[in-house]
């Protein structure tokens, strides 16, 4: 019995990974498809979020099935419920790719990132695509050193996020309203990204240190 | 035990129902100091969100508690991960207000809205705190009739957010770059707050009526 537990707990484990690799593709693809202007590739994740959707409603299900089947306590439980939470972190996180995605859809022909911000949002995707990769490694490895080094990103996201509203208001780019409204989406949808990625790594820090003071939700 | 169990789960469903009053109160009070450029009542409601995180965290852990202690299966069990849900949606909820308020606060003494979205700001908040009112009533009623108005009343904060995208570009009203940031973080703080009244209150009519189909989170 407990054999068959560990097991279905090392699934999860390994379903969740699998599930941040699908987010990792999503803000990949949407991150290129904002800064190439690329029609496909935003339609590509947009059409593909409903995958991470059905990933997350399988995992929530299973979660619930292990709870009634195993009934675990103590720190079997708490693994169940982390996984319940980061599954739903992960699923936002599909969704705020899929919203970059929307927005470079809405501007094609054109480029949703102005000229002036180009940079910052080439900055924001690579932050974001790191985050990314670093939630899927510390879902696989419980690597603690990765968790910190997703709260350093996450810190730069929120800085480049700062930026963009420094380079909109600082009155040196005179951005049309419709770039105004994109570049403020964007830039909520980068730092959102983060704050994820934050919550789901300080649920693995706690499963590995027990430590319930690193565990509570998005910072 | 059944006994014991069963006002358990009620007291849970009392206590989901206080933390959306303290949703409703602080979403009320942040239109208001949107609305009226209060910068004591904006500041209220940052330093009163932390009562809202710490009601989740109290839920969270007696969720937990009575997942060990009871180990409910079938139709219990999923109240309990139900009510895991909602307490995050309601957090949720919280913060949104927050941030509403955050910017009311930051354009103290000036009013965040512009003067043309007057009435559209005024629209959002009485439609943002219907729905807070209407998900407190139907997590002590379970009143399926009502679940049905908050989904109405989140297809007019959608309606309103899209009008504010038009008084923005339509070309008529000409905002500074920072009424723009501000219109349009303002206008997706509405926008999510009615997505997540809708995810409780499909939730509350999957526990009544057991149908998965309406239960899936934030639409």
């Amino acid at each position: 019995m407990r054999d068959i537990f560990t097991a279905e707990l090392a699934a999860l484990g390994e379903d969740l990974a699998a599930m941040s690799r699908l987010v990792e593709s999503a803000i990949g693809s949407a991150g290129r498809a904002l800064l190439d202007a690329d029609l496909g590739l935003a339609e590509t994740v947009i059409a593909d979020d409903h995958t991470i959707d059905a990933v997350e409603r399988d995992l929530d299900e299973r979660c619930v099935a292990l709870l009634a089947q195993q009934q675990p306590v103590a720190r079997d439980l708490r693994v169940v419920v982390s996984a319940l939470r980061m599954s739903a972190s992960l699923e936002r996180m599909g969704d705020l790719a899929r919203h970059v995605a929307a927005v470079a859809r809405l501007r094609y022909p054109q480029h949703a990132a102005p000229g002036p911000l180009v940079d910052t949002f080439t900055q924001m995707h690579e932050g974001a695509v790191r985050v990314a990769q670093q939630v899927t490694t510390v879902l696989e490895s419980r690597d603690l050193d990765l968790a910190v080094a997703i709260e350093r990103d996450d810190d730069l996201l929120d800085r480049l996020h700062a930026q963009t509203f420094t380079a909109m208001l600082g009155g040196e780019n005179q951005l049309t309203t419709q770039e105004t409204v994109d570049v403020t989406l964007l830039g909520r949808y980068y730092e959102r990204f983060g704050d994820h990625g934050v919550s789901v790594a300080r649920r693995v820090v706690y499963l590995v240190t027990g430590d319930f003071a690193d565990e509570r939700g998005a910072p």
